[in-house]
């Protein structure tokens, strides 16, 4: 079974554009503390602005204390309203120069802490009216700020997560096609995707063809962010607690395709305990694992080898319900 | 546990704007045979076109053959292209006439074979383009039209089968709450609602919770059609391929509100052997009707007085992989 | 033609759920001062929080020196955290208490300043997760506090502004049908409706038949809100930046309906200038309310009756370019 | 101003999957004369299936006599019940074999009669159910059968027309980043992309972005196909009937990138006349090309460089306004 991590945040507390504070924030200890208290983690993922920068020397004390490893560290360029029109893609050069600093920054923390994966969500770079990019240029300048950030140290992988929209209207990394074909462009080996299965969802994708999809074309997949929605938003909800086939449908071609990374729980528990959601959601992780596990490899290419939707529906009852 | 029926027609074949035949056609005894060999199936529903109505004799004859009810009875107002531009709501008087009389002789139909319920499916009436439509002109018309019906015989129950969108963009019985309020309006005793689960979950509505409205708003829940699909388009697949969960909060509410009708699988199986597909649904809906069984009252009504999202999931999470 | 209103806050600066500022926050007087250098503005309307009731004199003050009306009083229903898990319709007595007595607070500042219209939007009285919530319940319970907050002074005109979706994943008041419904039972003459144009477009609404339907159940129209989006969110835009033809059709329903309230320029510029995009939408505002001022009503009638979406198309496009 | 080509049966009859006939069905001579009757249209698209090309020497005398072009040749791998799950992707080599061969057929075709372009619309390549498709195996197919055609008469340019769903629930040629990332992979140059402008907005696709992509990505826009849409659902309605913004976005960036193709009309009037549905977005395609002719180059290249929604509102105001 895959191992579990969690965006430290996710224990805490959250906001939204009307709210801005559902329940009391937490310090970074009491955030550790409780990451710690669920006993199904392994990791967490760390936002890395340059607030937490400064505190390299708590973080590295707390994580030698709770023993807990790191599953990736995320360059905030979305929190920051430095980039609220863009970071690497931003045509101010002055801004575009700042974000590969901070993400410079980032990647030599990551390496101070044996991290060895370092996630660009450019939730900024995008745009959200109509008439307000010149999209080749934009994206050119993205994926030239990508290409130099993954030279600046081999040794780190750099991963992208895509997803349609939001916070802009229209995000230029958006669905799992156009992040692989920039990629595909790029072509450096320490370059891969850190796959939102939200996002994925959002998108009206399947997340198990895009897993397929980044194997099939250049072994891109390096990370997994996991948590659920009803298909129309980013609702960034407990895993499992919408849908149930199509996560058994993914962890059967993570298998397949040699996934060994983490499933890092990313949500936004706005009414809920930050830290009571997340451990729900690692309990789902095992529940839905433990049945994708029953999945005979041989049995199913058969299924799959019908075409037929009928074929389909019975292995899944099977699956889920038994004979 | 609820008994099924399914619209005769989709044990046969469908085709779709691109293909005109995804497979062989059937006649109607061979329709009522592949129903027959369905052994979960008490029942069927009827579309009732004039085609239909022509072989009366030969459907009662095949109804005491094979032993199976009717659930009930659709009026042909959707292929009919008379109606392309609507059929109670038609601002032509004349194709207006020719709906209520087509819907009459259905209704005489219903009675003359014991079945109690008569759906509208309005699916031509609506609109596709702005600046089409006399909204208020062509819904009161529509209105008028079921007040007349509902009068012509009250021991038949009309009920009014709501859909978003498709075939036009965009339909005058739209939504629960909209399909309802037209009802209060009407205030009738034997008008109510066929809850198509698919339309439903397309029009963004949580199936459990349009099953409480009809039930607030007069007990209106009359007859269901049940189906899966991916919440976008009414896709009409085979039940619980898709989703699970809400499909064991729907019959909860639908015991919990005293729903004793059929649950009519209404599918369109295009690349599926239609029988097939059937028999799958109707398995489908025995376990996912045997997990909502294991429901206890009690203890559900402490976690939905939690208003906790990981309560919920706690407690589906328990529904489905037991303790 | 229709005058224009905003919501304050909309002349200053907002924040998402990722990033907690956008752009420096500005005093309740600058705000004034923004609002009242945009000529085309006759009123503010004002989200009202107990923060915002304890300036009473100093916004009764700002009113009287920039001669701004108040187009209505929103309720804080959504942003105090006490609300998070519902306020009228919450199932803790407490809660709900503290809604109605938070509501006639905002009745009685209404009343005091000479402004007849409060607004509900009960943006968190829903649920997000399937299992979560005694749906009836908790709708009866919201709707006999609306009977409360409208009988509480009948001079006040109470209107429910409703919004399929966020920030609960499902909000009890839906649909333009739904709150049409629930005003129905309720039969009481000083409650309507806030039309929020882009809450109607994300619910898949006409937002136009949303106007007419309005008029034909009760003639509930009391308050209109409008912004625009890509109809899959609430992404609040600038009013005509992404559509055009609709908001003809609209404006032509308000004026065949008899609307003589505010227009509510209602957005969130999260990386524009707030005064500078409100006073863009204002003069989209004026240019389609001219275009639509063209519509001749027997011409237009002549068009409706013709049921044809070519003889549509035609007229709308002799509407936005001439002959 | 772009030429304007539409697919032949445009002009005819439609049917969905509930009526199986709208109108009446025209002969191939009459949708000739219809089209004929469009002054607008330069040229035709065809549908090919091999009822089409058993009249051959028809079609080409009724091209000779009318005057008319053709746009491009597609060839039938939807309609055909031989296809319905997939053509190129088939698993079944026998299908997989008849789709290389029908397509072949095509292209014979497309070089007897002067056409340059043969598209490939794999709407039955995808799947509808989870677990129903090995997705790698099966995109691979899809893409070695794509590139054989691409060989086999490199005079003859191959267009992907992408589509992210519909007939199937979930397409293989989804997005325009999936489809250049094939396209890329295969790395053939007569290959490109057969852009339907419904089927971007379908996926939540900027269209003007989408041919920045194809441009950027090796130039790889050689066919449009133009219609609108509601943005959940192919609607394939009249052009500019929905929308208005996007097209002059698009029409400058296909300015801009130096696309000089035509733009095929593609519709389905199911309710209206077809001729007439044609000849009006054509209609449209001129006012809208015009307006967008009015884009100033270096005016709109320093409110691009702006990156703010007021600026672009105000310019796309001017354009559609005057000052």
């Amino acid at each position: 079974m895959l191992k579990y991590s969690v965006f430290l945040g996710n224990v805490g507390s959250c906001y939204d554009r009307y709210c801005p504070e559902y329940s009391k924030p937490f310090s970074l200890k009491e955030l550790f503390t409780r990451a710690t208290s669920i006993e199904k983690l392994d990791a967490v993922d760390l936002v890395t602005d340059w607030e937490m920068m400064s505190k390299k020397s708590e973080i590295k004390q707390l994580l030698k204390e709770t023993g807990l490893k790191v599953g990736s560290l995320a360059v905030d360029t979305f929190a920051n309203p430095l980039y609220k029109k863009g970071s690497l893609s931003s045509t101010d050069k002055e801004v575009r120069d700042r974000a590969i600093e901070d993400s410079k920054a980032v990647i030599d923390f990551a390496s101070e802490i044996g991290c060895s994966i370092v996630t660009l969500w450019p939730g900024q770079d995008g745009y959200d009216y109509i008439f307000a990019a010149d999209y080749i240029k934009e994206r050119q300048l993205f994926a030239d700020g990508v290409e130099e950030l993954c030279k600046y140290n081999p040794d780190i992988t750099i991963t992208l997560e895509y997803k349609i929209k939001e916070p802009r209207t229209h995000s230029y990394i958006s669905t799992v096609g156009a992040t692989l074909l920039m990629i595909e462009k790029i072509d450096l080996p320490n370059l891969g995707i850190a796959l939102d299965y939200g996002h994925a969802a959002l998108g009206y994708e399947t997340p198990a063809e895009a897993v397929a999809m980044c194997k099939m074309y250049g072994d891109r997949l390096k990370h997994i962010h996991i948590n659920d929605n009803y298909r129309l938003w980013d609702d960034d909800m407990i895993v499992g607690s919408v849908h149930t086939l199509e996560y058994l449908e993914f962890f059967y071609w993570l298998k397949r395709t040699g996934y060994n990374g983490y499933l890092v729980i990313d949500q936004f528990p706005y009414r809920e305990d930050g830290r009571d959601a997340v451990s729900e959601s690692a309990e789902w992780l095992d529940a839905l694992q433990k049945v994708a596990d029953r999945i005979d490899e041989e049995e199913l290419k058969s299924v799959l080898a019908k075409r037929d939707g009928v074929a389909s529906s019975k292995y899944m009852r099977k699956l889920l319900f038994g004979d």
